[in-house]
Formats: C-alpha cells, structure tokens, sequence
C-alpha cells in the first residue's frame, strides 16, 4: 500500500530516555524535599481543578510543560503520604525498589490474565507469594505446591470479596452463581471489623440483614463466646452460617482476633474462615509478632496487604486461599477467544479466574523486587524500628498526667486520647493536621473520640515521633479550656 | 529515647536517582530491542520459576542482580505485548508519557480513598474524565457538572459489575443491599458480550439462570426485537427486568449493538442501560466513527478503557453514570475512622464510594499526561492510522481467492478465516504464533474458527501489518493439506 508520511507523535525511545531521567530526578528531589510540604493537603475543595484548563489540548503540549503543572497545581493538591511526619490512617508506604518494579512493569506493559498472555508474570507472582509465606511463617496449606495458593488483588476489599463469594458458593452447594445467592445464608464478623465486610455482603447479594456484627473482649477482639451464640442462634431460626471473618490488626486499634478459639468454632460448624491482615500481617516478618497469626491455621483464605507496611507501593494485597480449585470454581467464566493450549493443559495458572477483574498487570515486579532490595534483614529492621517508636511513644503517653492509652497497643499504632474529653481531642486534631506539620486520624472507642497515631512510614524516623508527640503536648496546653 | 544507630535499608533519594537512571534506560533499550523478541513466550510451563531461588533472600541484594534476573529469567517469559507485531485478543498498548506518569504517581504515593487524602488526585480524575466526554463527544448527562460523573476503575469487568449492582439496588427498590438480591431480577447481553457480564451477575449474586442471551443480528449485533421479546416474556413470567448490557466492539468480532433501538426499549421499561465500550469506545475519538456511540444518551452509565486502545498502560478503564447519587448510594458504607469535614461538607467527590475497593491510587496521573502529550490531534493522528491499516488488511483478505472476512468491520479489528475450514486455520494460526514473528487469536463466528487480527498497538505501522499479510499467506501455502 502506498506509505503514507512517518508522521508520529509518540515518545521516541531517545525521548523517553530523556524524560525519564527528568520523571527520575522529579521523584528523588520529591523525596528530598518531603518534609518541606504540609502533610495535609491545604487546598479548597475546587482549587486543584481551578488551575487546570477546562478542556483537553488540541495539540500536544512540551513535556516540561506538564511537569510545571505538577510542581505548581497538583502539589499543592496533594496530602504526602510519604512524608515521614504522615501518621494517619494506615500507611501506604512506598519505597524505592517498589517504584522502580511499578516503571519497568508499566514499560514491560504485559497484561497476565492467562498464564499463556506472560508466563513471567505468573509464574514470579506465584513464587513472590510462596516466598512471602515463608518470610511470614504462614501456614503451608496455602503454597502453591498443594492445593492452595496465592494471588495478588488491588485491596483487602476485593480479597475479602473474593473469599466471601467462595464461602457464598460453597454454602450453597455451589449453585449460588447459577440460582442466585440464597437468603438463609449468614455472615459474621466483629463490631470492630473493617467497612469492607458490608461492601462484599452488599455486592454478594447477601444482604446485610444476614450479616452478623460479633460482641468484642475489653481489648475489642472479636469474642469465640459471642460468636458461638451467633452461630447458634441462625442455625435455630433455620438460617446457614456460610463464613466468618476475622481480623488481624483492626482499622479501629489493631485488635487482634483470636483465630484458633474461633477457627475452631468454624471448623465445628463446616463454615469458611476468612482472615484479614490488610495492616497487621506485615508484623509477623518478626518472629516476637508471629502470635498474632495463632489459628490461622484454620482458615481457608488469608490476606494481608504489603502496600501499607511492607514498603510495596500502593496496589498489592496478597491473598491464599487453601483450596484453590474452590476459588477457581467460583470465579471461572471461560470464553472461546481465552481459550488456549496452556490452558487446556491444566498445568498451569490462569489468575484471571483468582480475582473480578480479568486484565491484570504486573505487580509481582514490585512485590520482588522490595523482597530482593531489602531481604528478609531489612525489612525486619525497619518494622522492629517501627515497633520500638510505638512502644516509647506509647510509654510517654502512659507517663503522662493528661493523657492515657484508650486501646491496647498490639504493634505499632497507638490509640490515645487527652483526658479531657471528646472536644478537646477533635480540636487537637483539627489544630495539628491544619498546622501541616503531622497527620493522624481518629476513631471511636466506646463512643469516646480517639486519636490514631500509625507509625510505619518509609521515612518515619526517631525524630519525627519525637516531634509528633512534643506537638501533641503543646497542643493540649495551647487550647482554651473546651471542658 | 536512645538514638539507635542510623542503619538503614532504604534507597537514598541518590541511589534512586542512580538506580531510576537505569531502568529509565533499561526501559528505553526494551523499546529498542521490541522487535528482536519472539512476541509470544516460548518457554514451557515451570521455566520462570525453575530459574529462581526456591527461598526468599535473607539479605538484601545490589540492584544490579534484580536486573539481571529480569534480563535473563523473565525476559523470555514475557509475551510483548508492546511489540509491533502483537495483533491478539485486544491491544493493551502503553506509552511513554503514560509510563512516565505511573512512575510519578507511584512516586508520590498517594492513596485517593477520600478528596481528602489528596484533593489533587480526585480532581484531576474529574477533570480528565470530563476531557474524555468532550474528547469522545459523550452524552453531556455524564459530565460532573450536572449530576452524572466519572471514575477510573481498574477494568471494564469491574465498571460492569458497578452498573450491575447500582441497576440491582434501583430495581429492588434500594432493598437489595440491605435484603439481598430479589430472584426475580434478570439481566439482558446478547450471545456477543463479554464474560463479564456473566461474572458480574454471579457476583451479585443474581444466578446466571435471569441472564438473557439475546440473538443478535447476521453482523453480531443485539437484536433488539430480540431484547423486546426476552422482556415481555420475562415480564409475563412475573419476573423483573433490571439491567441490560450493551456493548460497542465486541470482543469477538467488535460487533456494535445498536444503542439507540435497545436505549428506546430499556427506557420503556424502566431498565437500566449499562453500555460496555471497553475496546471500542477509542474509536469515537474520530468524528467519523462516532456513530458508534448513537443512542448512549439513552444509557445510563457506560465505560470504555483508554488502557486498551489510547495508550494509557493497563490500568485504566474510564467508567461513567447519569446519576453519581446512585452509584453512591449503592456502594458507600462510612466508618468513623474514614469520617472528616470534607466530607460531611458533600462539597467533594469521595471515589472510594465509586467502586468495590476502597484504596485507590493516582491513576488520573498517567491519562493526564497522555491527553497532554499527543492533543486531541496526535491521538486522533495514530488511531486513524491503526484504521487505515486495518482497511487496507481487509481489502487484501477480501480480494484473495483463499481467505474470507468472517465478520463486518467496523474499526481496527479484522476477523477472517482460510476456506479450508477450522484446522487450516488452526494450524495457521498455531504455525504463526509459534514462530514468534507475530502474534494473533481466534474465535468463534457460526461455529467456525476465524483469526482476529487487532491492529492497535502504540508501536505497530504499516510494514508489521504487511509483513504480518504475508506470513499468514506463506503460512497457508505452507500447510500440508488439513481439508
């Protein structure tokens, strides 16, 4: 056919090599200039978008241009989770190696929805989550040289989601993907577990009339009594208990379920136990943590997420199940054109079947490279390092006459509060992360405001906690009474 | 407290410089070298993994060994699908701005669960999704002006499973979250549609037994007399129709439902229209394609993927609704921990309410960049390309006395077969595909096996599409006689 002008707009290698390097430079002096930016972001709602043009370009625009708008309109935008002084929520720590396995995956660009589609892809991820096993002393029931294995998801969400839909199917005698999802099916967890259990019951089709919300111990660990209670009573008013979830590390205060009072309570009751580690999990890279996963054992799926504490940039949730074959059974649709002869063969993973989505990128990459960067030593470092913060931290705030501990530290978040009530608290709050010197969030424990403190940040240093908590003592003393 | 010694494992801002240097470099070589690859993996199942340790490292390891594992290991594991010659199942092609932005956004780190936990993030993602609607020439009804709005979601699988649910509750009266899935709930696809589909009802626990397959036209398209009649009989069976998927571009032959006549009947009935563009919706970012998107005034949400066809690297599918307030309502579950004045204010987009999962990150980034970097002008520039290449490929099949075109086409999709019937091409395809020079799927049109050939990839110009032309023709020459 006739060749028609080479006109091309894309980025010649040469090009990339040169914005790349620009791109490279950007993120090293981001990371060198974190502690010059308030944690929390100060904009108005509706200023980001203020500064940016209404309507997409016309032409293609300089690159250095684009990089300017970053500098000067997003950043301002933007709440610096890696700031060392960020200790809100959970982190998302991200860390060098994981940055540069997140470029090469996106410039590899391979798609690893069957095993046939990159065999590299699944074949490293496979492996990656047979060595995360290991360096967390997990239970074999989950590696992939049985019958078990694991996966990476986005999220706990759709890994709590995934799990719930195998219990739902298994429940069901494996025709609620065919007959649709039966009401008397049932659902349990702790007061205190994660806003995810509800979204999955909701999605499922379960409704969350069906979902039952455990009683705690003093330290807001899901009580096996109250459990057993629970179970007893849907199975008199003839309703099926189908899967219980139990957390490792809760959102609230790091609560730690006791997995082998209740997996046993499961066992006795052929219902399915998902554990979820999204925070927690990382802590037991520490022989010393490993009691928080007494029991797990007993579960049939387990996750925990290496993007919070693990130093993996934001997505990666990694996910077991025991019995493979059930999670593929749940999920399988097999279209002609995915069909193909690895697949036919049996004799590999297709992880398009392990998860919603069927696309999937490369994020075993990452995952692989913080393992090899760090090894099994640095990282142990890092999280002692993490945990030995929180428990000074946590001795100043015992110490002190104004404050007091509101839930049981178990690793390194710490839930405390001034004495003076709910106000006064809020309005330390609001003071510091208004200030942008620190972040930190809050919750409820026995409907008393308290404050979160997280500290697990890649660059969260001695000094930072130190400062934290000199801010949070002056606050109190800076604030007119609010009694 | 004690000062510890400073140990640390963590790349300094300097090593990452250093360190981002070269895999900025290894990235752009992998561009350069694209073609010296065989596009489809040739090792055997096991190969990857037999080429690693068994164990994790319990010392970090220089940079340089990951690389050279990468090289040498997963390197003949990966199937390119950046190379020139990929022409299977559809393009998931990357960029090198959109590289580059997934390396900032993975820098920066952020996590945009909440406007507050980086407005920038959440309002960059409105403004971008609002640039596509204009890109495209969207309906207006999913602009977030008004009530409608978009989002990033991971996949197209995932936007489908959102309109499910959002049409799910709507039809149960918003009941369906709290109560469970009513059985008497059916959904409509034609024999065409992506499995998602059929996954998504799973999930929702609706059965695949209320999913209609409805016929579709001699060029694969919905029926819509078809779809009236399956809706008037499950309406007299006293059954409740709720959602019916479209789709523009099929995965199989990218076959485009009629969505004006399906839109009419939907709106009769009060049933939501969901209308899946995932392939194809790129396409109307020429003015004379854009018949393709006829009648989605009529739809009430509706997604396509600029990580398939627009070169924004897998993930990126962009998802819209006419009514933002039913999709919240139908996914937000809101702890207090998650709680902040933002928030309670209703002056900002939460996207964590817009989807399964609740962590999301700054995915908004990479499409940014992309839109800037090319202008409306360079992307329109290369699809219309991808579109010339792929008429000119189709006037060859059509005039060559052994080949046939198995389907209309109706952008850069081409389905054909030999005259030899299905081992013929069997064995074309197989030959093909195994001598890795290309790269090319199947599927099934009327029972018989036909070859896709997609003509999308960001590096793919005419002489891939020529060379690919003539080794499909020598393949056939070259075939013993399988008739």
């Amino acid at each position: 056919m006739t060749r028609q002008p080479e006109a091309s707009f894309h980025m010649t290698p040469e090009e990339f090599r040169r914005r790349g390097h620009e791109a490279v430079d950007w993120v090293a002096s981001y990371m060198e200039r974190l502690e010059d930016f308030p944690v929390r972001s100060q904009v108005e709602p509706g200023q980001v978008r203020a500064g940016l043009p209404e309507h997409p370009p016309r032409q293609g625009e300089p690159f250095d241009a684009v990089m300017a708008d970053l500098e000067r309109v997003l950043l301002p935008g933007i709440t610096h989770w890696q700031h060392p002084s960020f200790f809100a929520y959970f982190n998302a720590n991200a860390s060098g190696p994981s940055i540069l396995g997140e470029l090469l995956s996106a410039g590899l660009g391979v798609q690893g929805m069957l095993w046939s589609t990159s065999p590299a892809c699944t074949e490293l991820e496979t492996l990656v989550m047979d060595w995360l096993l290991e360096l967390l002393d997990l239970p074999r029931a989950f590696h992939s040289s049985g019958a078990g294995g694991g996966v990476i998801q986005d999220t706990a969400s759709s890994a709590t989601l995934c799990a719930l839909l195998t219990a739902r199917e298994q429940a069901s005698g494996w025709t609620a993907h065919r007959e649709g999802t039966p009401r008397e099916l049932t659902v349990y967890c702790s007061t205190q577990t994660h806003s995810s259990v509800e979204k999955a019951v909701r999605v499922a089709g379960m409704g969350t009339d069906r979902l039952r919300l455990v009683g705690t111990d003093a330290d807001l660990a899901m009580d096996p009594q109250a459990l057993r209670t629970a179970i007893q009573d849907d199975l008199a008013a003839g309703l099926r208990p189908c899967c219980v979830i139990a957390t490792v590390g809760t959102t609230s205060t790091t609560a730690v379920d006791p997995l082998r009072g209740i997996g046993e309570i499961c066992q006795e009751h052929g219902v399915w136990l998902h554990v979820d580690g999204a925070h927690g999990g990382t802590a037991a890279l520490l022989p010393e943590l490993r009691w928080i996963h007494d029991g797990l054992d007993l579960a049939d799926s387990y996750c925990f997420n290496p993007h919070k504490w693990m130093f993996v940039n934001f997505d990666c949730d990694a996910f077991w199940v025991r019995d493979r074959a059930a999670l593929v059974r749940t999920l399988s649709v097999l279209p002609e054109y995915l069909r193909n002869e690895a697949t036919t063969s049996g004799q590999v993973i297709d992880y398009r079947d392990w998860h919603v989505p069927l696309g999937r990128r490369f994020r075993a990459l990452k995952l692989w490279m913080v393992l090899r960067h760090y090894g099994a030593e640095g990282l142990r470092h890092h999280i002692r390092e993490h945990l030995r913060l929180a428990a000074w931290l946590e001795a100043q705030v015992v110490a002190h006459p104004d404050f007091l501990l509101a839930a049981p530290r178990t690793m390194n978040l710490l839930c405390f509060r001034h004495r003076r009530g709910d106000a006064v608290n809020q309005a330390i709050m609001d003071l510091l992360n208004a200030s942008g010197a620190m972040f930190l969030t809050h919750t409820k424990v026995q409907d008393r405001l308290v404050l979160r403190l997280c500290i697990g940040g890649t660059h969260t240093q001695q000094r930072h906690v130190e400062q934290a908590w000199a801010l949070i003592q002056q606050a109190a003393l800076e604030l007119p009474d609010a009694g």
